[in-house]
């Protein structure tokens, strides 16, 4: 990662977990469960924080809420791993003012996904980041999301925006690995420029083919888990990546396909961190959390991961 | 459409243009061009106008920006005709927050666009709109758009919708006439219920088929045409439809195809209006407006196209 | 259309349904009961027919029937009326040959999708069509079809097909009827051009904006209906159009909306025929015919539509 | 692999390239080309040919054709190494015909991606390959290629099929390497049930988490690279799997990347064939082989490769 000096952290790689952003209701946060979700992950060995990403429910919530969330996060860390924050929003004054207020909190870096009710153009994209980049405060992480912003960060446009003063990294979340080797492959001779994986199914042979870490959903409920993981791709030990792979597999099969539609990933890990007491399951509209015969599934399938990971 | 006490305008039909939202930079509005441009498109006949939609640049601008708005066309137009507020937002918090100040500023309708992060199913599309209508202090206009917000809102999730007191219409910018003559079919024992058409390459068949009117783009730049379209089909007048049709297409042949991307549209209206004397042709990030060229290219086509339609 | 020597048959608008395939199973023709859908439809006053389109499964049929049902139908026509021949497939050189078949036959045109494997950039449809039409003995029509094929045949690209000798007009099956003017604007100095639109639901506002008319699938089961809702919209008979249009939209909600699946319009189509005593509903794999109680409904549909349309 | 009377070989991993298929024009083999082709690849080491999938243009051939190509491949191999015979298509009928063609050549087993017209849902696809894998002579191997065919065979899906006799295996060529942890999860108790992975920038990960073997373009220029780098990555050797797929991403990034369109891959892989005397590089329309300036690229991205991979 690049020197700079404006974060007050220095990360090479590991597991930051994107939050969930525990809510009372629509618009007030579960403040005691976020100290709790705070002291489980740092208990867990994690090497950061990221909020208001699409597991923290980022597009739903109030700006309010994200500045606050942003607040009581960087407080409740108090300069024990490094917070990230994520900036992305369809209005670039809106990420900016959010980036302000995360860098007087004390955040160290900032993740923006592409604006995304048009699909931009890879031009439009260079544009953009470029744009926004110039602007804040804080160093700057992309996000490829392309399901959700209906565009992909071409690997020749994460090459041209590494060269900005800023840009440190890039975190995946599109599950396509050619792209991710190929983004690996581009990026090789700027060791500074660090590429993170989100899903968790595919953090360890991400990080055997060399990238810096993951950015896993699971490793809100079950942190040690996608550390010692994480530890065990990056050692080359293979033996042990196979067996705790499984364990995450496990956890993908049995926790994120309860219930329809396409957010049961997200309602999952909501619905296992309720279950262990850590924090409340309410969801932003528009989605919803699990009602009691999901919940009843989901507590099953917490007793029967946490059997089999010890 | 339904009597509704809350608002304070009855429209039955016609035009109303999506007003494009004239600004002097990223975060400040034009309010001299604002001005200018509601008056033209008053002079030009509209029966409405449409604020913060895909034309304006909605998802563009910041909250304080969106709520200044929402006030100064309210106080500009002083309840010469309705005013209709865009408040299609990815959280619910924004858009009921925006919907109290447009009942405030005296506007008379909402329009809402299905959150566009997540691809919603048509069960969560039914869950969202009631739950948004009941915070409503407007009658409310579904908005459908798909290419933007990745899901159709059904013609039978229409139908459920439309039994909500307070949900008055539905606006269609799908381009899929197949959709909206199904919508025209499903909705056609009830009346009040107003459907109208986006895109101004079909509104004319689409009223001759049974819509209540266009909010056309072109609308803001030649309302007067417009206006006469809509007349024209209204009265059956085929002969006169096929002449005013045509220069419609003119302008969406001409004024809509310069420059590359996807958003040509859009900077097509607002660089016509700034040749125009009108307003100005900033557009927010992550858009920009066209450079001397294609504004030099705008230019020609508006004479061309004033030359025309006489 | 363009005058031509290797046609035998002058049409300049009006309705050619495109006809199902009645089949016996997987790879042989019921010929009776094409012999019998033929007589109906030529007796409703169709002005040709379409085979071996999206209605006719002409993608799920062996090369062997499509070439028979060519000959067969040419015999059974017996000159009456133009019989077009769909040649859409991803090989050219099966194309040629069926196109090769069509021409011994006595049929009048022919008609092309892109391939619809890759999605073929504008490029390659030019030079996919230009190819491709050097190597036939008779006209062609081009086939927009995006929801199969994956790209759309651009009004530019059209225009630039349109000058080749043979390329006499287009269908569209888009349902994009933004699409469709701008096609019909482009063409507009082209008469010898035709544009014919598929889906029924949108014929009446076609042809009033200036189509040569339809290929409705519809018209394989009621043909006088879609005539005569051709002729009310070509004379401009604004009522009329209205009454007829309401019945083919019954239809089309009543009749296509049985069953699940995207293929719930093909099976209503051959289900209701066979209802009628005109062919064999058997479906090529991998689509299915309807089981009881999905057949059931379409019998009471049609005679709920029988009813209605007197 | 379950154990199969009907197939003559046994292969339980390892490298299969999916054969180009070498032309004199549209419809002619080069002949001395496949042959020069096949003894190329088994000189490399490789544990099987496929031929017929999108590397080898299948769907672009005629039938004449893809039945030669079937008949001249397995008496080229003559018994050496298993022949896949692809029976890809719309027509399931073509699809039987070409396998008992494949059956009476020799050929080991066949593979098969659902007909890419219509988006099947899960359960038509369920009812097409069970249909298919009835009529069929030798075993089965699914293949998910969703940009192509328009939907996903999902595990779950996989896991039903997979208990039908016959259905042996599974080419995946999605590149989404969580679908395929997924597979390989929920497969993980049939390990006669192989999983195969198409794209070669992730053979490498992917038989380190438990695939059984690419079938990788690449594979046809440079066998005993990719067989080398399977072989590492099988026996757990991280430092030489590192270091052989740096190669095969040099391979992707500079001759994958010449001219432009989707199929700059495929183009890629014929024109290096070329440049190495192997065999023709002329292409099926609607594709076309790459003019003289790509071709110098290729020539000299080929030289480079050369001399980087020893």
């Amino acid at each position: 990662m690049k020197l700079n000096t404006e974060s007050n952290f220095d990360f090479s790689g590991g597991i930051i977990p994107p939050l969930v952003t525990p809510m009372l209701d629509d618009d007030s946060l579960d403040l005691e469960g976020l100290g709790k979700l705070i002291a489980h992950v740092i208990a867990g060995g994690v090497n950061g924080v990221f909020i208001l990403g699409t597991t923290g429910e980022s597009t739903n919530l109030s700006n309010k809420l994200k500045h606050e969330l942003t607040q009581k996060t960087c407080e409740l860390v108090n300069g024990r791993i490094p917070v990230l924050v994520g900036i992305t929003d369809t209005s670039i004054v809106e990420s900016v003012k959010l980036a302000n207020t995360a860098k007087e909190a004390g955040a160290s870096a900032l993740v923006a996904a592409p604006p995304y009710y048009y699909a931009l153009s890879q031009q439009e994209l260079l544009e953009y980041y470029t744009d926004l980049n110039q602007r804040l405060p804080l160093p700057l992480f992309l996000y490829n999301m392309p399901v959700h912003t209906k565009t992909v960060i071409e690997p020749k446009t994460v090459a041209e925006l590494s060269k900005l003063s800023g840009v440190i990294g890039l975190k995946d979340s599109s599950a396509n690995s050619v792209y991710f080797n190929k983004l690996i492959h581009t990026m090789k001779g700027q060791p500074d420029f660090s590429l993170w994986v989100g899903p968790e199914e595919i953090m360890a042979e991400a990080v055997l083919m060399g990238a810096s870490g993951g950015v896993n959903g699971g490793a809100n409920i079950f942190p040690e888990l996608y550390v010692a993981l994480y530890k065990a791709a990056k050692s080359g030990d293979l033996e042990k990546v196979r067996k705790l792979h499984d364990q995450v597999m496990l956890i993908s099969d049995s926790l994120y396909t309860i219930g329809k539609y396409g957010s049961s990933y997200l309602k999952g890990v909501k619905a296992a961190l309720s279950v262990l007491g850590i924090c409340s399951d309410f969801m932003a509209s528009p989605l919803h959390n699990f009602g009691k015969s999901e919940k009843d599934q989901v507590a099953k399938a917490v007793e029967n991961i946490k059997s089999m990971i010890g």
